[in-house]
This record gives structure tokens, C-alpha cells and sequence, in this order.
């Protein structure tokens, strides 16, 4: 028999296989599928790695990759929604009852961890979840730029820029590399 | 224009996007895809998070986060290795060829680091990298339970057993874990 909260532990990383089939409104390479957030978030939490560097000030890494690990968990009751969704009135609704559901699976002191976790993110108020959300907003320019499909149909410049603008504030030496990722995909012709 | 250690970043993280499209043995539920070892190395990233507790004794748990969000990036160039393959006698030189091509993309600082998480990974030998080649093992036993789809055919009980071996000396307080997970597949007749 294995111990009470070893089995709870045990049912949530099962549980969150499910990630792996929700879809993002962007491709992988080759274009034959969509990108999907269980690898979204593998991505991010190694781009916190690598950028950290270009973040002044103290920061505790390890909370900044368990925020981008499990931050899109929320997505497996919530689905997806696309940054450019016109209709985002439900969002926050959806994704914090999913994170209720999900993390309270666990024990009671990692649902505590990642609950606060889940909301410090959404809240971009810590230093942490401000450069957790600026790389988590940096990828996909990445993404779009690799693949050279940027999601359904070729989005506004001007919108792209003005969903990232936070960026500049919040992680302000990452701000050119942003400037220059959609100048780049623009010059693609992967927005207009 | 950016600093040129920045655009080297950069280049590594357009790069190993192609970790997405890297096929493991096993399928992610609904059997419709294989998992990729991005999808992968989140799972595992995660898990070390939550099972961490169970480990008992000093442990960096950020290099161990680090450790398994880079040690299958050489699959980009090696490709994946199945655990249960008869001949893997190229498969540590791939891999080194691997991990000194991606790695060294990057600024000698990171270069060095990730070259020296992916060799002190393989080796086994610090409390670290025998927590996180653990779980590395446990994921698969997971994955096969909730998928119902142990990858090709179905395969002998005491050689699923032997290969997880290690896991009994690395990680003695999983290893009622690992029992359990196996004797539950084979009762669903996933092993023989």
C-alpha cells in the first residue's frame, strides 16, 4: 500500500497527461500539427533559463519555472484561449475553477503552493511573474518566426505589438529582442 | 541590434524547437500521436517538483529541474533511444555529438553548464542526477498505465522491472512506487 498522499500526487501527474492534447492556436514545425501547451510550457520554463540574465534585479529562478510549469495546467478544463480572442469574458472564471479542480488533487500544501503560484502569475505584480509572463508572451514571436505561421490568418502588427507592450515595462532589456522578432515575422509577411 | 550573446540565445531557443518533433515509443492518450520528448521533459520537469518530498536528504532542486529540461534536447540531432533497444552501442557518441552542437550554440557560461547538467545526468553519480534520472524512469511507467499503450507489443514484466532496477539504490522511497505502477499494467495485461 502506498501512502495517502503518495496515491494523490500520483493520480494528479496522471491527471495532467491531459495537457498534452490541448491545443494552442499555433503549429509546431512542418506545420502538420498545432503546438500543444504541455510543450509550450517545456519551452518557456527553458526560455527563463537562458534569458534569465537579461532580467536586473534578484529573482528566484526556481519559482519562475515552477510558475511557467504549471501554469497552463488550468487549459485541461479551460481549453486554450487565443491572445487575439475577441471574447474573453470567461476566461478567468473558467481557469480558476480549474485550478481549484486540478491542484486540489494534491496534497494540501503543494494545492496551497500552486494555487498562489497559479494567481501570483495571472496577477504580474511579483518580479518573478513578471519576467514569467514576459517569456511566456516572448515565445510565441519565436514560434511564429521558426514555423512562419503565425496562428489563424495574418494578424495586425500594430495588435501584435500592443499585446506584448507590457514587456517593455516589465522585463525592459527583452523589450528589443521583441521589437525585433516582429519586425522580423512583419518583414515575413507573417503579420501586416 | 541586439548583443551578440543575446542573438546566440536566441538561436538556441528557435533551435530546439525541433525537440517537439522527436518521437518517443510511447503513445499520449487517445493513441492517436506518439509523445515527442518536449511534451516529455515538462512531464518529468513537473514531477520532480511534486515528488521531491519523497526524496530524502539535500537536493538542488532547480538543477535538478535544469537537468531534465535539457537532457533530451540531443535528441534533436541523436533521435530517441527506446529503453528497451537491443543495439545502443552508438548511442552515448550520438548523443555527446548532440549535446556539444546544441550546447555550444549558446554563451561559453550557459555552454558549459548544460554541457556539464547533460554529463553529470548520464553519469548517475550525484544525489541530483540520480533524483531526476528516477523519475525520468518512473514517467514511462505512468504514461503506459493511463494510456493503456505500453509502445511496441507488449513487453516482458521482468525486463520493465530490471531496466527500472536503478531506481531502488537512487530513489529508495519511490521504489513501492515503481513496484506498484508495474504489477498495475501487468494486470491490465500491458506487460507479460
Amino acid at each position: 500500500m502506498l501512502p495517502d498522499d503518495l496515491i494523490r500526487k500520483v493520480e494528479f501527474l496522471k491527471e495532467i497527461e491531459k495537457l498534452k492534447l490541448v491545443n494552442r492556436a499555433n503549429k509546431t514545425l512542418g506545420g502538420k500539427r498545432f503546438e500543444n501547451s504541455a510543450e509550450h510550457s517545456w519551452h518557456i520554463a527553458l526560455m527563463a533559463i537562458v534569458l534569465r540574465d537579461y532580467y536586473d534585479g534578484e529573482l528566484d529562478l526556481l519559482r519562475v519555472v515552477k510558475m511557467l510549469l504549471i501554469h497552463d495546467l488550468v487549459e485541461i478544463d479551460a481549453g486554450d484561449t487565443w491572445l487575439y480572442a475577441s471574447d474573453t469574458s470567461s476566461k478567468f472564471e473558467a481557469e480558476h475553477n480549474g485550478a481549484v479542480r486540478l491542484f486540489g488533487m494534491l496534497p494540501r500544501d503543494h494545492e496551497r503552493e500552486f494555487l498562489s503560484l497559479w494567481r501570483e502569475f495571472e496577477d504580474r505584480e511579483t518580479p518573478e511573474a513578471q519576467f514569467a509572463s514576459s517569456i511566456d508572451g516572448i515565445q510565441p514571436l519565436l514560434n511564429h518566426l521558426v514555423t512562419g505561421d503565425p496562428a489563424d490568418g495574418v494578424l495586425p502588427l500594430e495588435r501584435v505589438k500592443a499585446k506584448k507592450e507590457y514587456i517593455k515595462t516589465h522585463a525592459p532589456r527583452l523589450w528589443s529582442l521583441v521589437e525585433e522578432l516582429i519586425q522580423s515575422s512583419a518583414e515575413m509577411g507573417l503579420y501586416r
